[in-house]
């Protein structure tokens, strides 16, 4: 096998798992080659992606080490990403009654939020987490793209109580507009001592994020980060400490079929 | 550029975007080299991927033409990989209450789901379907795993009334534990005459599927498609003619403890 064929399908492996450890000896015995080989050629890999801002591949020194694949858009790429998502969500037929913005159509599509859930990986990627939480319906998209980039598993709250998943925790916990909520999730979703990362598609004051760090409690995990596709500028302080978001909603005028929508500041 | 660099970026791009046509004037831009020798890089791709089932390079000739790339799994890993899954899903502590199984740790696994999307993807590719469509809520991973291997963007029915997505057509259906059942979908989810396929974690009778085939008819829309990833051995006859599934769920006998579960004998 020639070496730009080797690299076609090591690039392939890598590409498909993020995250994953892949031995140096995995690919001897998938290609055939000397380990100095396939040395070289992860070389190659690496330094080209590098070169395109594709991301990383990182080297685990030792008996136990190999290299791993850690995603990455190019700055520009991730600029213009959010950019155009904030242009699209700022078209006025968009706004719905009560102020809401329609956003299942960007939410549904895998391009873009792979994309997304890259970003935000990248914005965690020294967390240590054990696994990606997210509250139903809206947010699961994200929260696996994120998990996908991280190399970590996915636990679905449930805002239910219809559960078919054996004994379960249920919160109940009252939202930004007064109403009382429920989220549930089974018991054996997470074990003790868990450390998650909360990702949801929208937050305003912080209630449905209050509630998970609460329920997190019950099963004695800990959220040790959370994100957002969107956060709104107002309330200013939010009811969960830290947080990420990739956009901000500065302002939703019904009346006036005008909305205000920017990416979020801090992001590096 | 080295001829292998340039292949470690085009194999990256074209796995990232799968189904989407490459022109290849995008890699010539992109990599500042001639026509040919594009076309040299992506021969090689293709040769590579084929000779380890990795997917298809399928190339589209003419001027609005290129190349794309349509996801695929070597045949032995994708038998052991549903063997697996049947293995795992007949543990008996997975048996919940009910006689239902808990799959919620599976479902929230990207890099399997990722991978059973691709092969409910295979079985779909030429249904010429314009999105995937699921239901809230265990649905929603391997939708979304089916749709990016497609390229094709996800409609997610939810099951409450609760939602802030604007207008909204509603259908109450019957389960087939007797039990009314809201799906609820937003009127701008789809447009008049779309084709989707039904994706969903889990059917019994198909009473869901039956109820999506007709929320279809509201919107002018047609399912071309149906699969899951467990079906249920019986009732055989189900409510939706042609459908498939990953997994036959043949007997849970909550008693004993024991469930039965193997690969669908449909899958090629």
């Amino acid at each position: 096998m020639r070496r730009s064929e080797r690299i076609a399908i090591m690039a392939k492996c890598l590409n498909d798992y993020p995250g994953r450890l892949f031995s140096l000896s995995y690919f001897v015995e998938l290609l055939g080659v000397a380990k100095s080989t396939v040395s070289e050629d992860l070389t190659i890999i690496k330094e080209a992606w590098q070169a395109q801002e594709l991301g990383e591949l990182k080297t685990v020194a030792g008996a136990g080490g190999g290299v791993r694949y850690v995603p990455g858009l190019p700055g520009a790429v991730k600029d213009s990403l959010l950019e155009d998502l904030a242009r699209q969500l700022e078209e006025p037929d968009r706004i719905l009654p009560g102020g809401f913005l329609y956003m299942s159509d960007i939410i549904g599509d895998p391009v873009i939020i792979d994309r997304l859930g890259q970003i935000l990986a990248g914005l965690f990627i020294d967390s240590q987490a054990d696994h990606v939480v997210t509250v139903a319906t809206k947010g699961i998209p994200l929260a696996l793209a994120t998990a996908r980039a991280l190399n970590l598993t996915t636990v679905i709250i449930r805002n239910d109580s219809k559960v078919t998943e054996g004994s379960s925790v249920s919160l109940n916990y009252l939202t930004g507009s007064r109403t009382i909520r429920t989220m549930s999730l089974s018991r054996r979703a997470l074990k003790e001592g868990a450390r998650v990362l909360f990702v949801d598609d929208f937050m305003k004051a912080g209630s449905t994020a209050q509630g998970v760090v609460k329920l997190m409690e019950e099963f004695g995990a800990e959220v040790v980060g959370a994100g957002f596709l969107v956060a709104t500028a107002e309330p200013r302080e939010k009811l969960i400490e830290d947080y990420h978001a990739l956009l901000t909603l500065e302002k939703v005028d019904e009346a006036r079929g005008k909305v205000v929508i920017k990416p979020f500041k801090a992001i590096p």
